[in-house]
Formats: structure tokens, sequence, C-alpha cells
């Protein structure tokens, strides 16, 4: 009896159904040299094509749906034009270390070793440039050359990009796709056992917070509430024995943290303004707060808002803390949404996602397709909530119509404060160069022609409150864009500090 | 009496708006590491920032630019994200020999040589990853360290992407942009004396027709109008003297190439189906045709169509031809339109941008936003005018509110065929990653608010017919996007035959 064997491309997909990658959504965007491995995807049980409007918005995709999932996503892109176009997106998933599977369709053998096409290359019959580019921003470049291995090969690429959860670029030639391969080898899971943590992103958090106490002459260590719930309790009290720094707890973390509040260097409960003098003076005239599983919103619950007034960011994201569910999803842009998320108290078992390290403007439009494919294939009814400014936005604001499309239902939150506030605060606040062409969101998504969607926009805190307060609204059964209208220079207080900082950095010789 | 100064900055802007450069508008987006140096655009006469939408866009946009000035423009991003976003169009400009200062805002010294920053890098302290990516598209890279030398390396930089009309990569880091150098320097000319033809180019094309007439064995040579147009009679007499191949010539041909037509190697006239049986047959019969100069639209100019028929591409690319003017830019898009655009007789001095070689879906959008800047500043009221289907629009479509916001004037026709014929002519005529979320044009350039701008959408040929003969539509005087809605696999005969082709390549091991 022969054996059975399946399709080299079909092969590639069904490993990637499997436990426990459980990847059910491709991103990408067709191509001459991919058309045909697309066809594989749909042979493949619970397996479909996200379809992404652009190359650089479909990996900012799957660096979403992999966080999500916490497993690995799959990036399917073309030779060349197409693959170029997503490294920005590669180099973000590299630099933040999210696994990313980078497939690539690429000149069949025959044509690379006669190279005698010129399109989509760059004219000199060199075939391998984009790979040895690529090789830069992931773990390491895989090419699939002979029938026999590359099963093998696949099942490397998928490993390296698991393992070590950072992208992995794999060639698939054209003519190789329809090359059969035996079936028996899916019976055989993958080995998928699980990395240490990363030394260097340990190393550099460590020698950052070093390099600050080495020059501190008073340091305080403050520890707030999500020291007790990331259950790090036990090392907030060998880092105030090690150190011998004066410490202070907040009221949430006094709750939740068993401090022993009578020991000899316990400088009382900080509550910010609220507090006694003598613990004010001790935390807020330190040159070094330590701050253990900060909750900043602490400090700011007490903030009342006439129904009236125009809303604030400082009260946004306080109030949004409220109107947040366990099981949320939510993604913040680069900007004001990442640094006022900071304020917001989640509940329990809320994931957030912000490109914080790699901070590349227009990341959280694409992430959110990512995400909500994600999420929704984890459990229907689970929430993705988008946080993006206007300008922001408007890097990648097509992807919208592909979620769109896809029949996701996220809240995408538009923070319209008329430009890059961030970077005004950074330096230009009048400049030319940080203004915007000034968009009618609404219109904008009606353009899509959405079958199943609402848009919003709201001014004053009364309007936000309606929604907030609305049961309809809670519930993520349709695509909704919200657009929350802001004063041009509102920004989270930590944004405006952080924003002097880099200007003095940029200045400095 | 000391030395006049100016700061770096301004130098590098100085330089590019004088003669025969020319540039008077920088492409790119603002970031962290560029800020200052955006500044300094605005303290120089006759220089103004494009504010395009996103990175990749604005590459495209400065390739256009530059070839509408047939000089060189300028792009300006910043280290990492920005740099990264823009990699597609560079390699674009590359492949094709489109000369492109790349401006990358990078850390200042001072922070390179600390490795402090995280922000924007790939989290190793590797500050030159980008540059050495960079490398691979660019003529050069050129990194500006001493302010000693800096004015050298900036005219350097331009030198290089002039005289080999290649991008040229320019780090400029932040803290240099304020340096103070001699004014002077700026009197004395940069030396741009002009290279030689691409030999790599040449060879590349000469080596393709090499190898197809050695496998031809019956070839005819057609000599066509452009043969006369563009002055190669002569080269074309001693194409036949050379090879002994038989020729025909068309109509057009007769009267501008004073061919020879008692050639004892001449065929006769060729029309088409009209010629005489034995030319006919003569041209039609043989494996190669060298065809010189075509116009293909030759063939086509006796083609009616009832007014109440649907447009289709064969009417509407000879329809074209009596709608344009001289003094037009004409920019198709990969795919249909640029295939079909070879049918359209252009008038005198009539400008066709398309990105034959790199073809990258999405180009031509943000190089329409180049090339009418370009366009407008050489005259005011010369034409743009773009060709692009709706699938290839998503990719890059929010460029049209940076036009909008920079109030030009372009034509944007919008040929709505629903998705990516292009790659269903390919593979998948009904595959479901070839189609597209169906879009409202009109309501899309509503909702960027636009001043000054009018739609339509136009299905049958009366429809276009009003249009092309309306003498306001003619006048650029506002934005304007024509949707031309034509059916799913309507596509030009040349297009259907490339893209036979194509698949079969695929296939082959």
């Amino acid at each position: 009896m022969p054996q059975e064997t399946i399709t080299l491309g079909r092969y590639l997909f069904e490993r990637l159904v499997q436990k426990p990658l459980d990847i059910n959504t491709i991103f990408g965007v067709p191509g001459d040299f991919n058309l045909t491995l697309l066809d594989k995807i749909y042979e493949v049980e619970n397996l479909k094509w996200a379809g992404n409007v652009n190359e650089l918005n479909a990996a900012y995709a799957a660096d979403g749906y992999s966080r999500v999932k916490h497993s690995l996503s799959c990036l399917v892109t073309t030779f060349g034009v197409g693959e170029l176009s997503a490294f920005n997106g590669l180099a973000g998933s590299y630099a933040e270390h999210v696994g990313v599977l980078s497939v690539v369709g690429i000149p069949s053998i025959d044509s690379q070793q006669k190279q005698l096409l010129l399109h989509h290359t760059l004219g000199n019959g060199d075939f391998t440039v984009f790979e040895r580019m690529t090789s830069n921003i992931t773990q390491t470049t895989i090419v699939l050359k002979d029938a026999h291995n590359a099963p093998d090969e696949i099942d490397r690429a998928i490993r390296e990009a698991y393992i070590n959860q950072r992208p992995v670029y794999l060639g698939f030639p054209s003519n190789m796709v329809s090359v059969e391969v035996p079936a028996d080898r899916l019976k055989t899971p993958l080995d998928l056992s699980l990395p240490k943590n990363d030394e260097d992103a340990q190393n550099e958090v460590v020698e950052r917070v070093l390099e600050l106490i080495s020059k501190a002459k008073d340091p305080v260590i403050l520890i707030d509430a999500c020291c007790g719930r990331h259950d790090s309790t036990k090392e907030a009290r060998r880092l105030i024995d090690t150190t011998n720094f004066k410490f202070a707890v907040t009221p949430l973390a006094k709750g939740s943290t068993n401090i022993d509040e009578s020991h000899e260097r316990f400088t009382g409960i900080y509550v910010g303004s609220l507090s006694y003098p003598e613990v004010k003076s001790a935390v807020e005239s330190s040159d070094l707060v330590l701050s253990l599983g900060a909750l900043l919103s602490d400090f700011n619950t007490e903030v009342k808002q006439d129904p009236e007034s125009k809303i604030s960011q400082q009260w946004l994201w306080t109030r949004l803390s409220k109107w947040l569910k366990p099981g949320d999803t939510v993604i913040t842009e680069t900007g004001t949404s990442s640094f006022g998320i900071i304020q917001t108290r989640f509940p329990e078992n809320v994931f957030g996602i912000s490109q914080v390290l790699w901070g590349s403007i227009g990341y959280s439009v694409g992430a959110t397709y990512g995400a909500v494919a994600a999420a929704e294939e984890l459990n229907p009814e689970k929430r993705t909530i988008l946080f993006v400014g206007d300008g922001s936005l408007q890097l990648t604001a097509q992807e919208l119509s592909a979620m769109i499309r896809a029949e996701n239902k996220p809240y995408i939150f538009v923070l319209n404060n008329k430009g890059f506030t961030i970077e005004k605060l950074i330096h230009g606040p009048k400049a030319h160069y940080n203004q915007i062409q000034p968009w009618d969101h609404a219109k904008f998504i009606e353009s899509f022609n959405p079958k199943n969607a609402e848009t919003h926009s709201v001014h004053k805190v009364k309007d936000l409150e309606n929604l907030f307060n609305d049961a309809k609204f809670a519930k993520s059964d349709k695509f909704r864009l919200i657009e929350i209208n802001l004063d041009e220079m509102d920004a989270p207080i930590n944004l405006i500090e952080q924003a002097k900082l880099s200007e003095k950095a940029n200045a400095q010789n």
C-alpha cells in the first residue's frame, strides 16, 4: 500500500493549526509568487485568510495575533515588494520578542538559477538580497530548496519562531508548493518545549535600574497594587531587606501585599496629596522612587467631573477603569494612549498590548486586526478595544476596512486631538509638520460599506458617560468607532514629562 | 570680520533648492529624531514640507517627484521605525534608477556612544543595523559624524544620488542639525556633471532581446510611429541591415520614418486586420516581432462604441488618447493600467510614469503626490493624471488625504473592477484572497473634508464621453476622483497574455 502524501504547502498550514500553536488565521497580502500557496489555506480545516490591506498592516496584525494567542502567528507576503513593506512590522516583533513565522513566496528555483526574472528584483540578478536584509530582524532565515528535507525545515522554522518568540523568515519557492510529502509526519507533534527567560531583556532592565540606583542619593521603594496581583510581594520584601532603602505603600497595596508596617524603615501610606505630610515629603523629596507594581490610577480615582465639561485625558483614563471587563484586550498606540493607559486600573485577566520599545506609529491599528481575530477565536464575546490618536490612525487607517470585511467587532476609540500631539510635546507645538488633515471619521467608516457598524463622536463627559453606562454598547456585537474630541495639547502628565526628556536627549552632543 | 555661518540643517536644504536640482518640496513623516531638522525647511525660500501620511507613501512620492522634475528628490524619515517603512519605496527607486536623497534623522552621537537609547532600536545596542540594511538598496550610505567635514559629506550625498540616479542614505544625527558651518560654501555650485548611460540596464535589455532573436526562426521587424518621434530611424535602418530580417511599417511610421519601401526585404504596410493578406501573413505568422517605437493604439483607433454600452478597457485606453494634452503627466499602476496605457497614443511632451520593473502595488498613488507637486511647481496648469485599480488603491489610499491637504489638483481615475484583477488573471480568478472590500470612493474622499474636490462615478461610454468632452472638466482646477466601473475580468489583451506566462513560470521546477 503506497504511503499517503499531502502537498508541502498544505503541510505547512496543517502544522500551524495543530495544538499548542492553534493558529486559525493567516495574515498577509496576495502577490505573484504566493498565490498557489494561499490556495492551500482553504484546504485546511479551521484556517482562514485575513486579507490585509497592505503588508505593513499585515505584519502589525500578525504581531497582535501572536500576542493575544500567546503562541505564534503566520504572515505570508510575496518576494521583494511584499516582504520589504513588512520590514518595519517584523522589526517591531523582533525588538519586542513576538513570535511570527514570516513566509515569503519566492520565485521558482528554476527562475532563480537561470536569473531570468527581472520583475520585483533589483535588476542585478541577486535573488538573495532580501533574505540577507531580513536576517537582521529575524531569529533565523530558512529557504526551502529540496523536497526531501523541506518538511524538516518547515518544522525547524516553526520551532525557532515559537521557542525564541521572534520572527523567522521562511522562503517558499512557488514551484515547491505542490510537491508531495508524507502525510504521516503530521502525526508526530512538533517539539515546542518552552524557552528560559530572555536574559538580554532581563539584563537590560536590571542594568538600567542599577544605574539609576547608583546615582540616587535618597531612594524610596513604593509598593503598589500590582505587587500583590502579580504575586511578587516576597520579592518586594527581599528588595527592602537587601537595599536598606526606606519604603511606603499605597492604600490598595496595603490590603493585598502583607507588608510589615512595624518595620523600622516603613514610612507610611502614600496617597499623593492626601498623604500625611511626613509621608508625602519622604516620598516626593526622594530623588528616586522605585515603584513596584504601579497602578497610577490610585492617585486619581477621586477625580470628579462636571458632566457638561469637555473630556480630558486625565478623566478619560481613570473613568475607563470602570468600563473595562475581565477578559478584555486593550491595545494602545504609542503616544498619549500608551501613556494614558498606565493610569487605568485593569480588572482581572485584561490583556494589554502596546508596542512600547519599538514604538512605530500606526502599529496599533494593524495590531488590532490581529488581536481581534485571535480574541474572537478564543471566545466570540471577548472584547478588543483600541485607543489610537487621530494622527497615528492615518498611517494605517485602511486596515479598518479589512476588519469590516472579516466582520470583526472591535471598539476603535479615536482620540482626536488634531495632529501628532506626542511630537508637538517633544518639539514644534505649532509646527506645520505636526499638523494633519482633519478627517470625518464617521464618513471614513461609511466609505467602507460596512454591514454592521456604528460610529459616535463625543465631546463632553456626559456623552461618554452615556455610552459607558449603556448595556447595549458594552456588548461587542458590531464594529464600533468612537471619536473622542480632546483639546489639542491635552495629554497625560507622564507623557508631558517624557517628551521633555526626549527633546533634551536629542539636543545633547 | 567674522565669517558668516548657517546651521548644517539649513545648509542641506539650501543646497537642494539650488539649480539645477531645483527641489521645492521635501517628502516624509515627522518623528522623534528629525523634528529639529524639519524646522530648517521653513527657513529656506521656495521650499515646503509635503507632510505625507506614512513613510512608504512618502518614499513613493519622492520617487514620483524625482521622475517628473528629472532631477532628484528628498525624503526625510526617522531612525528605525520610519526608515524601515520606506524600504520598499526606496528599493523601487533603486531598481528603476530614480535619484532620491533619503535623509534619516538618527539619535545624537552622544546617545549612540553611550548606547543608552532603547526606543526604536532592536534592543541590542546596535545603532548601525538599519544603515547596513539600507546599503543593499542605496548607491551609498553616509552618516554625518564630524561638523568639520559634514558640508562636504552632504554635497557628496547629493552628488552620488543625482549622478547615479539612485537612492543615497544620509544619516543626520539630531544634535548636528544646529551646528554652524560657513555660509560661503553655498556660493560654489555642486559638481553635478551627468552620468553615462547605465550599462547594466542596457545590457539586460540587449541580452533579453538577443536571447529571443536566437530562438526565433522567422523574425520580422515592425517599425511604428515612436521610431520617428524619438529620432531613432537611423538605428532602425541599421538594425534592418545588420540582421537581414524582413520588415514592415505601420501607417503612422510610413509618414514619419523615411523607410526605403523599395528595399528587397520590405514586406509592406501593416494595419492589423486591414492589411493586405500577404503582409498580414508575413507579420502574424512570424515567431518574433521586433516592434520598434510601438504605438499599439494604431490598431485600435477604428473602434466605435455604442454610447449606451458599458465601458471596456479596450475602448477606454484608445479613447484616452484624444483627451490627453501636451504637457500632461500620466501615472499608471502596475496591473491593468500599466498594460492598458500602452494602447494610448500620447500627444507630444506627455510624460508617463509606471513602476514597470519593481512593480510594487500601491506605488502609483504615492507617486502621484510627488508627481503632482513637481508638475505644479513646473507649471500650475500642468495636469497630473493617475490610473489605478480599486484593489491597488487600498494599499496606499490615505495619501489622497495628503494631496487634499496640500491643495494639489490631480485627476484620480479609479478603475473599479472589484478586486485584484491582475492576480486573478495569473491565478485564482474566484479566490477569496483576490477579492477586496468594496469601497464607496466618493464618500472616501468626502471623509477627508476636502475644500475643493469633485467625484464622479461612470458606468457607460456616454458618461465618460460627457466628461471628456467637458471643457471645465479638462481644466485641472480642483482635486478630482473619477471611478470607472468595469467588468471584473475585463483587462487589456496584452495583460491577459502576460499573466498566462507568469503562472507558467511560477509552476516550473
